[in-house]
């Protein structure tokens, strides 16, 4: 299992950055070699494995010694990448298809121990533009996936990418896992389906399956061509291209964001964690900021880097929720996570990531 | 506008069986006839038109002297028969496609004032045994028509029947609109995202539309020839048959009922208000009942009748909810309405009329 995370926090309350960045490390450390992980010889199917999220997790698998299968549709409006795995292209296999494919899924399902089911769509605007294609993903690909897990494989445990999109404008701050649902776009609507049919596959069918509600995640291997995956990506893009950030509005929502190797974490402890089946989890970190400040901050981090406040545009502005920032006590308390990597410190590897490899990415 | 029925509820407290008789007759006779009834003359189309709830809503709607057109797909599963619109079938326009054509109905849908959008898969098991189906035509179908209106018929008003199911295991009753969602079947989870497209086109795109949860609906025109739609049709069916009613388990499960009349009560409110639109309202009853005490009340209204206790089926045990009953209130408030029929007397004409067409049922 993995070590107690929470305990070792207790530990520095107030330590101040310098110091709360050396106990992340020896934490980092210890969890990516923790000999109590349980993945060794297992075989694992990552839907979006050539994705910023599932990619960073296929790292970490083929370190742990799984044998580690990698499905994705390389769209490319959508986040596949194969530079992603470019430095374990020879540990895993690439299967190129799309979730929405049943007969291939139906294949590929089968023999898996764990499947991390991590393709989506992921764009809140092209979920409004094309509401079908979200929903065939998004939710009808995930019916045909969990059809053939309880036709093929019903032993396998899933463990699917959910976001805290699907609470749409908080009641109240920090979100925990009881606030209403309440989407307030296509995309919302169609993730919370594709949730739920899990949670009912682990319940009505016993195929272990829980859901991870995600929030705003990113580092090295995100879409930052454009505004797809994350806002950040096109911020991170436009640092480097010597142009402004734009931020719209008063800049004044607050957000939340976990580093890709934190969310990472946290999709391994519950592939572990029997505690986990049946149950969602919010994801979530100590800071929160807001998004002028967080601009600020990034530019600060990149030398010559700016950033501009610009109007909100209309088609964001009608789906945007205003503060939002996640309680995530129970993912702490189940499964022993919380985040290690501080924003500041996420932000710097990812702006020294792809200062460096930009030319993969756009 | 609708009469205040709850105002002349108070005047009936303690008033017995007979006299909330007498005295609901009254009311419904007066709300037949309301001559502020908003319809004459409105273009209405229903989907599932030829189907239970929609039949009995055109019946409704061509005395209020609207012009009424009715999509069904006729399958032979669910719940259209031509039989249940004989007497106004020179009255309406009946249109036989199927919902998931997006083409038809981006045609039908034009120069409409009222979508009252009813069309549904309906059985939970079949939603379990075939669930693309049903997220086809409970989400993916809904998607489609809510686009159609978008791009086609912006000013229209849209009232989507949704249900109860999507409550899932109640944790408190009656379960009000803030109870959490949490459907058991594959077809609670579809109708939900089918009921959020609606709300979120208000939100955003100001296409009106509220959605009523329904809960158990019966009468005239139901689906008897099987329990796709209620269990209460196969009952009939059998007492109809001399075959006994067979209730599972040990029959303690509360449950409420609304006769189909007061349903279309509920449609129509919602058409007219305003204060409706993005909302939602349970619909219910001040009556519940557990179903072995139902079952011996039918029984005992119909000559011969019998029933059996009989163990329940695996199949729906895992998706049993246990007791239900709905709090209706914010119907009662902000639309105005109440049930009239009471149980007893909705079951009478329920049996009388099947007594009198089967050979139109099954």
């Amino acid at each position: 299992m993995f070590p107690e995370v929470d305990d070792r926090f207790e530990n520095f309350p107030d330590s101040g950055f310098q110091t709360y960045h050396q106990h992340i490390e020896n934490i980092t450390h210890f969890m990516t070699t923790d000999p109590n992980l349980s993945f060794i010889n297992t075989n694992i199917l990552i839907t979006g494995g050539l994705g910023f999220i599932g990619s960073a997790l296929a790292h970490r698998l083929v370190n742990l010694q799984a044998n580690v299968t990698l499905v994705d549709s390389l769209i490319p409006q959508y986040g596949g990448n194969l530079f992603n795995i470019a430095t374990i292209k020879e540990r895993v296999k690439v299967n190129i298809t799309d979730v929405r494919d049943p007969y291939a899924m139906a294949y590929l399902i089968q023999g898996q121990d764990y499947l991390f089911n991590l393709a989506g769509q992921t764009s809140h605007l092209d979920s409004m533009k094309d509401p079908q294609t979200d929903l065939a993903i998004n939710a009808s690909a995930q019916l045909s996936i969990l059809e053939a897990c309880r036709l093929h494989n019903p032993s396998i445990k899933v463990i699917f990418a959910s976001t805290r999109q699907l609470y749409g404008k908080p009641d109240y701050l920090p979100v925990d896992e009881a606030h209403p649902i309440r989407p307030v776009d296509v995309n919302g609507i169609n993730k919370l389906a594709g949730e739920w049919y899990h949670l009912l596959y682990n319940n009505v069918y016993h195929i272990r399956a829980c859901a991870l509600r995600l929030t705003n995640t990113y580092g090295p291997g995100m879409r930052v061509k454009d505004a797809r995956q994350t806002f950040l990506g096109i911020w991170i893009r436009n640092l480097i291209e010597g142009k402004p950030i734009l931020v719209y509005g008063d800049g004044t929502q607050l957000r939340d964001f976990n580093y890709v190797d934190d969310a990472v974490d946290a999709l391994l402890l519950a592939a572990v964690s029997p505690q986990a089946d049946g149950e969602v989890f919010n994801l979530g970190s100590q800071e929160s900021i807001n998004l002028k400040d967080l601009a600020a901050m990034m530019v600060a981090q990149y030398p010559g880097g700016h950033y501009e406040m610009v109007p909100f545009p209309d088609d964001l502005k009608a789906i945007d929720i205003g503060d939002y920032y996640s309680d995530y006590t129970k993912a702490q308390q189940v499964l022993g996570w919380s985040p290690q990597i501080s924003l500041k410190e996420g932000i710097q590897r990812s702006l020294d990531y792809y200062a460096k490899h930009h030319t993969h990415y756009w």
